[in-house]
């Protein structure tokens, strides 16, 4: 128990029902969790266990069940008595049993699953279905009731719960942090997230760092710690902690709700001074260091082996027990040693006294609407996005910071839902140009302020810590309770989240199939500091990657956008910011950059999603002799250098210029449902003419997305193939071979006609190139004739504005 | 200074002429980062600076380097006095000019690139080719004397100096962390890592923080904390902590030089007591918290703007010294604030005060072997791998987790190698059956012990920490120091590391352009648990998409195995432990599977890395009417059982296995150099035959390495799709239509000459997928027939043994 104050021996809190009752829905819970482990029927053991009750394969998580149905049971107790809004955010999401068991006590599981009865029939395919083929996982899901987060991958539990508790200011986020997880550095990191809580507009979260001293197969490190380093790891964190510590069920009772009401009391209190007195200054929260027994309440031995408190109680602590005899036995021993009779009625459901100790309503955990955020959602209040259009007197020329132009979109974006918008970045919002955000809000900020500081306040709404993990984690809170969100970053740096990814896609793409999850806002990232000009970063700043990593993800929740300008931009971005249930990724470079479309062009192309550059093609409509496609903002400047080029040289080559805003339409759509069907891909990209494709990732991505299409035997493709360095942006396009001069190039050698009589072209090209190397070395920038370049090519009948565009058919 | 012991002022330690080398040491490292940052030209400022002495693009992060060059000086000085071997692990990589002056100014900045000389015509080139085309990177990178840590991604100094620490006893590794990446969640998780220094056998680290207040646009947290929380999260994490806090240069270097005496003292004190006197427990080990001005010495002010300990200092602190007169009379007057004329003689040598402050040879830090392991690399002694050979009477029988076989093959390389090879997991060694390594050694533990662990020990040479990122920056600090690892990892999780694994990746491929690097031993993971065996995990555990992120990366770097059984497991985790400069990635599953090739056959197979399989195959060396290509053990043994099912209706249909477990060999030689010549591929797998392939990973990776290929046209590609939950290991195959059935109805759709007349086998074939269907939800487990396969293919002509291998064109 709390050792920090030793000298006095409390009195105890709960009174004998209280406690009687609090320890019937720990054992009942425990033994609906040991049943979904081990049994397919028999559940209430009306009869002795037989090989048949206990199921073939044995699979699940044990030995931090009984921790986390010991805490969920008094988080019910404190949600009765205080009529708290509460949300239980599980960091050993291999606990699985619990929460459903927890769902089923309280009456949630069978109203969202009425196959799932609370009756003895229920309980029966409460336990068949747990793990098992056409049931359910071993650990919390999508499929369970009350939860926005996954069991499995470790880390994100203290990011996630911070995420629910922004702008909720009435709920209180229980986040139970593993001992495992702890030494993960994504959960590391996120303990610092209480410099970014407000206790005046957010709601509070309330770590419970669960100590059961071991993992697979090793003890924890925070369990092997001594007392003193954890206490001041803790309290370095920014925390109070109070130490829960025991194995005997009745003293651990009555310290936890001891502990439990200080906690409690201390966040009312925290928040009170910061709402009713406005006090400023950051708070020191409480938290609960819980360390207990890891499969508690399980059999001590097995087979003269060690199980209980010990790392051996992880998983299924036992499995032969289909098999085996005395397994079965030490099972149902086990099993029986709860006293189920007195749990479950002859019906199979839970009696008065268990029943009686939940919340009501969606006072229960398992059935709060912040764990089903969609039922929350409101749509975000827009501004006109064709208000922030960017003029373009003439297609490709300007030099405009398309993601500033953004910025003032987002600036409005957030000015109009004070509540429910929130854009996160690491330390990068100014860096990427939507500094404009800071005219309406300032960057979250609760620690220490200087005079000097710039924009830094506790109610801000730019989230910026240095640690895309966290910013990562606290987004996909905020958004799985009902919110809304932007996240800008390095591109080469997403990878760091990778993983983090995957999980929400896998989220996103699971509960798509769940009819109770109602629909949540997009995840929305702009990608920018890209590739292509990573001016004095160099090659470990280059990875256009994370556009592969996502297409990896089943199509209905992933979509990439690479708008070239800011129309087309602020087109995209509107959208993504009102789409439901998508992973968008928008790539964007954040340096002044040559403008396309006006305002209606680029609606008009982003609706398409991929379209022909009429203004830049010189086929007049009839059948080209070469396409020229491009996506992304540096490779679709250096196609229309290369068009501006062969045009100059080739006044009579027939030259169609694609540009792709949405990736997936490359896709058929067999195969995407946001897809270009391939007689409308056939239009665009003929079935028998070269295509030379410019874009901005890795080229094999275009080969991977066009495989099925009929001219795919004709498309060269060009793109980042790892090579770069410190260098000038156009020297990146030539050591890649992107850039304007190798693609006029490309062109030169596979349009038949070109092959044979433009050897003088190809040589005067090729010298551009040795001229290029030879000047940068010299003077240290691009030659002028670059780096100042803008469309002019001359206007020919073929010629014609954007706004003419022609209809594909599309 | 260090404010735990403020009652007492300290006498001065440096004495004065001490003290004004150090001081001139650190002006000539800033005036030459300046210089590095602003200048092309008039290095000594021989003459007024004009504005063609200023680089057109100035690119560079300057706010670090002072603090930087601060403590290198420092630093020598100690190494002078104590004959010392340091290394030098700079967090904050952005600093790169810092190390580069280090460099340069201790001589092995030309030793290393004699163009540029340490002279004034050297001090020219050495400005100009900082963040320069053809020159060098503005952060730490490969080209960096005296480095192993790439600058630019942050979260890793702290790892890669415990990396660089274990088994090198008589090194001390000073870890500069910045307070940027001091908020990253891997930084934040490898502060533990002090849990696994053994103080008897490895190194010490010296971590210094570097508080200096700002990253780009915001403050940092660990500068905003309060001081006693920042002190107790550092004595939380396990360390002494020292403060060294000011701006006054003369008083900051009398504090750090006090306080770096002292920890190295205590240091040593430390070693001695665990070596001399074999005292045992967990020491609580110094550090340094620095905290100095950003920007400190730079301008304090600018255009009426802070700088100075400011953010503003960040990167380049005035961008306009070219045009703007005003702009490069501050520039000169900062530059000239260092007096260079005291710093550099008439030559532009450093002046002997300068000089004589850093040792010599090896013991300079920017010249020890360590920071180039390739140098110290010894061959691991390597057991003969087909000592361990599974005997494989039959092929497609027996019952063998492969890894477990190669669990016993480690366990002697360890033994063998005792101070060389260490094994690194995230708690899963055991989960992934290498348990018999803890035969030869422990776990490496130096935390607290209970009497009934198992395996812990602080000598133990397994690494286990719930952190991937930790044990991926540990192997990297160890292997760029020339040692030797293995990683193995739950094959989803890997992702956490994508973006490590991308910087380590292109640190080896710009390593193999840098004549001076010497290579390092080879990156190599073993990926299991994988996506078709997440039997209690379902589908957040199901991502093969690692492969797909690696091989974006350069063909040179990068090899990715799938051997199918533990013979072929055994040799590629050879053949990859002796390579030099690779990221090998082997995915081999953890679960009993079937065995295929004794180990010659499986010697053979895999020295081609693909091959046919005869004794699978009914082609009898003819032209096969089908290739059933497969990579990866669980969809080799569907390929197997479908054929099987195949031959038994077809008797007649000519069937040809191809076995892929080198996946490189799939690409062409042109774009790779492991990869098939068309012609070796075309006698593979025809010109015009239809190929079914069943691949371990995302079906479309294949097409993207095939896409060259003659027969492409006619690949049809079976693999993960997403589609996945909790389930039985053949019901996964199923929902992917990877399964033996489904690969079997492929082949029938498309043999033209079984599509016609085949409807019947088709249709049972689907009645099969029903029936397995059905039988899975009542049971609980796979149908016996599935469950229980094992390869029985009647013995044809053609159906010959693996010794009776055809030798393929290869």
């Amino acid at each position: 128990m709390n050792d920090s104050q030793p000298s006095r021996k409390p009195d105890p809190v709960l009174g004998p029902d209280q406690l009687e009752r609090i320890n019937a829905w720990w054992r009942a819970a425990n033994y609906l969790s040991v049943g979904q482990i081990y049994l397919m029927d028999n559940p209430l053991l009306r009869e002795p266990l037989r090989p048949e009750h206990i199921k073939p394969r044995l699979l699940g998580h044990w030995g931090t069940t009984p921790g986390l149905n010991f805490i969920y049971a008094h988080l019910n107790r404190a949600i009765s008595e205080r009529g708290v809004e509460m949300m239980y955010i599980m960091g050993p999401g291999h606990g699985g049993p619990g929460p459903v068991a927890a769902a089923w006590l309280e009456g949630t599981y069978s109203e969202t699953y009425p196959n799932v009865s609370r009756d003895l029939e229920g309980m029966r395919r409460l336990f068949r279905q747990f793990s098992f083929p056409g049931g359910i996982p071993s650990h919390v899901a999508p499929e369970t009731p009350g939860s926005i987060h996954e069991g499995g991958e470790l880390g994100y539990a203290l990011s996630h719960a911070y995420g629910a508790a922004f702008d909720s200011p009435d709920l209180v986020v229980a986040a139970i942090l593993g001992d495992g997880e702890a030494e993960t550095g994504p959960l590391a990191a996120s303990w610092h997230s209480n410099k970014f809580l407000n206790p005046a507009r957010d709601g509070a979260v309330l770590p419970i760092l669960h100590l059961n001293g071991y993992k697979i197969a090793n003890p924890t490190l925070l369990a092997r710690i001594e007392h003193d380093e954890l206490d001041a790891l803790l309290r370095g964190y920014g925390h109070v902690p109070h130490f829960v510590e025991g194995d005997d069920p009745v003293q651990m009772h009555q310290d936890f709700a001891r502990v439990l009401d200080t906690c409690l009391d201390d966040i009312r209190q925290i928040q009170r001074r910061a709402r009713a007195d406005r006090q400023t200054g950051r708070p020191r929260w409480p938290m609960i260091v819980f360390r207990s027994p890891k499969g508690w309440t399980g059999p001590a031995e097995v087979d003269g082996q060690k199980i209980e408190d010990y790392w051996r109680a992880h998983q299924v602590p036992f499995d032969a027990a289909r098999e085996n005899d005395t397994h079965r036995q030490v099972l149902e021993d086990w099993l029986r040693s709860y006293h189920p009779e007195e749990l479950f009625d002859e019906a199979g459901t839970p009696v008065e006294a268990v029943a009686s100790l939940h919340p009501e309503g969606h006072h229960r955990m398992s059935a709060t609407p912040y764990a089903n955020g969609g039922l929350l959602l409101k749509d975000l209040r827009m501004p006109d996005f064709r208000d922030y259009a960017v003029p373009v007197p003439e297609p490709g020329t300007g030099a405009v910071e398309s993601t500033r132009v953004l910025g003032e979109m987002l600036r409005d974006v957030v000015a109009r839902n004070p509540d429910n918008f929130r854009v996160f970045a690491p330390d990068e919002n100014n860096s990427n140009r939507l500094g404009a955000v800071l005219e309406a809000t300032d960057r979250t900020w609760n620690a220490r302020r200087l005079p000097e500081d710039d924009h830094l306040d506790p109610g801000g709404r730019v989230m910026e810590i240095l640690s895309e993990h966290t910013c990562q984690g606290w987004l996909e809170g905020y958004l799985l309770t009902g919110r809304h969100g932007f996240f800008s970053c390095y591109e080469a740096f997403i990878h760091i989240v990778d993983s983090m990814f995957n999980q929400h896609a896998k989220w996103l793409h699971t509960s798509n199939r769940i009819a109770w999850r109602r629909p949540v806002a997009s995840l929305n990232y702009l990608l920018t500091s890209h590739v292509w000009r990573q001016d004095h970063n160099g090659f470990s700043h280059q990875d256009p990657g994370f556009i592969d990593h996502v297409v990896n993800k089943k199509a209905d929740v992933v979509r990439v956008y690479l708008p070239p300008d800011a129309n087309t931009l602020l087109s995209v971005a509107d959208h993504c910011l009102r789409s439901r249930q998508y992973v968008n990724v928008i790539v964007a470079g954040k340096q002044p950059q040559l403008q396309y479309l006006d305002m209606d062009a680029a609606v008009v192309h982003c609706t398409k999603g991929i379209g022909i550059w009429e203004w830049a093609s010189s086929d007049a409509g009839a059948e080209p002799d070469v396409v020229m496609g491009c996506a992304g903002d540096v490779p679709t400047m250096e196609t229309l250098a290369a068009v501006e080029i062969l045009r100059s040289r080739f006044p009579d080559l027939r030259i169609r210029v694609v540009n792709v805003v949405d990736l997936m339409r490359l896709q058929d759509d067999a195969e995407n449902p946001h897809g270009l069907p391939h007689r409308a891909f056939d239009a665009l990209f003929t079935t028998d003419k070269p295509i030379i494709f410019a874009y901005h990732g890795y080229p094999w991505l275009i080969h991977r997305l066009t495989y099925r299409r009929t001219n795919h035997g004709n498309l060269h493709v060009r793109g980042y193939k790892e090579e770069g360095t410190t260098t000038t942006p156009f020297d990146m396009c030539v050591l890649n071979q992107i850039d304007r001069f190798s693609l006029a190039i490309d062109v030169i050698d596979r349009v038949p006609r070109l092959t044979d009589v433009s050897a003088h072209a190809r040589e005067e090209l090729q010298n551009k190139l040795i001229e290029h190397r030879r000047y940068i070395r010299i003077h240290g920038e691009d030659m002028p004739e670059v780096r100042n370049w803008q469309w002019t090519a001359s206007a020919g009948p073929a010629n014609r504005r954007p706004d003419e565009a022609r209809q594909e058919p599309v």
